[in-house]
């Protein structure tokens, strides 16, 4: 028994030994940052392997992961993000980088669909340009956390079609579902889009196999991208989702945010509506009201 | 003050959502052990994260760094291999798969050098085949941690040349430095090799910048490998250092364990050696008992 517990000892001295050697060896960078962050995360990945007691065989087939994520990679297929996406990294680093304030709305992911110089709008107009899907009415203030409006914030918006893709996933160069716009005099907005619908994220590579085991749907919760900007206040990056979506569960990146759920409320195609637009059919509308943190 | 308060609670209890999340995805996995390694990684590198406010420019640091590594890995160069050892993950992993029991010897990395089929080798015959470096004679025994002799263990030994490189490395198809010995009816073992000298981990791609910023060396400290193999006993994957080498403390892969450390003796040229061969200058002699743990 004693043996036995002198061998534990032992072996956990050893442990940390190695642990407390890469540490060190961090020790004499010159970069303060640099040497934090690289001095935690051996501290993290050392207790990870033993916390688990990771065989050589798993060790082996993590390389081979990394290896394989490294052979699918190209520049419009990043399967580094996608790892880090399912792993709620990018979650939490969008978390840790944008702290609570008061009601300020939260952040999530800035997604890959993101473009420059989407066209710019006036309120009111449709940022479709002829995108799929069922017409969309969406209005909103932009304030800050003490209540006073916010005029002229830059607002970008963009989406997926109705069968899940964005314009820059087309080889046509259309430009259609995004666009830019200002909150008015009075701090508020309002445009037409379409109705988001849920699409998977890439699940033919390394990552689409570990949701795979996992037994995790690649599937991302519909959603409504907006980027909102305004000089003196917290660049907002976020999404609007839609209440009673089938994935606000189960988001393959963790992006829904409760306070980010909206109802989308569905409307007869008679029904009046804020720009006196003629629509052909049914049609949905939902509010987001939209609060900046201080910078 | 409440209120500054209030929305460090809040922030916190946001991140650790965001973790509970994810630990939650893989709570649905068939396999048991699946949803232990990846739970544990989840809940390391969320805390990561947390631990040193992650900015996003540094995660995108992260991001491309693993792209590269990607971008620079063939099946000779293996970019994420060298990164779990430059962060002692790999010497870690040996670490707990190889636990402290008695007098084990300590296990290391295996390194890329191995090879199936090395020249069998008698005791007292030579391995270098034409390898350059100085003649080094190395003898021991091989014994269980009770004590007890282990005959006709199996015992693979391979090492570089004066130069740094291993016989793969040239692409003459040499094989050099390299043989497979048994330990004789009383356990010992004896044979010629060349005295190890030290040599760069490739240090031309990212993980050769990580070391840089880091400040550390990319040479491994002078080393002799040893793959020790009996029924009923475990493998033991090691190697041997030489005293007083410049890299023992700074080797970068963190292979070196104190135990580990022998004295390489120094020898005339006429002086009386082991098997009686007649050297043409000086050359050195160690001494290596190895004791092998139970299955």
């Amino acid at each position: 028994m004693e043996k036995h517990a002198n061998a534990a000892t032992e072996q956990s001295a050893r442990e940390q030994f190695v642990t407390d050697e890469v540490v060190e060896s961090f020790a004499s960078s010159n970069d303060p940052r640099f040497r934090q962050v690289m001095q935690s995360l051996v501290r993290h990945l050392h207790a990870f392997v033993r916390d688990v007691r990771l065989t050589e065989e798993e060790w082996n087939v993590a390389i081979n992961f990394l290896r394989r994520a490294g052979d699918i990679t190209t520049p419009t297929r990043q399967e580094f993000i996608l790892l880090s996406d399912v792993l709620g990294v990018s979650m939490q680093t969008i978390s840790v980088n944008n702290t609570a304030q008061g009601d300020a709305t939260e952040a999530t992911v800035f997604g890959p669909f993101f473009v420059d110089d989407a066209p710019i709008i006036g309120n009111g107009d449709d940022i479709s340009h002829g995108a799929s899907g069922q017409p969309c009415w969406v209005e909103g203030s932009v304030k800050g956390i003490t209540g006073e409006s916010i005029p002229n914030a830059t607002i970008d918006v963009w989406e997926c079609d109705e069968d899940g893709f964005y314009d820059v996933q087309y080889d046509d160069g259309r430009i259609a579902a995004r666009a830019q716009l200002r909150s008015d005099p009075a701090g508020n907005y309002g445009f037409w889009g379409i109705k988001p619908v849920p699409y998977p994220i890439p699940d033919d590579g390394p990552v689409g196999e570990l949701l795979k085991a996992a037994g995790r749907s690649p599937m991302r919760a519909s959603h409504l991208h907006f980027m909102v900007q305004a000089p003196g206040y917290r660049t907002l990056v976020t999404h609007i989702f839609v209440a009673g979506d089938t994935y606000l569960e189960t988001d393959s990146v963790f992006g829904v945010k409760p306070s980010l759920i909206k109802d989308f409320v569905e409307h007869g195609a008679g029904e009046p509506n804020a720009t006196n637009r003629v629509l052909a059919g049914p049609w949905v509308s939902t509010r987001f009201d939209i609060v900046l943190a201080p910078v």
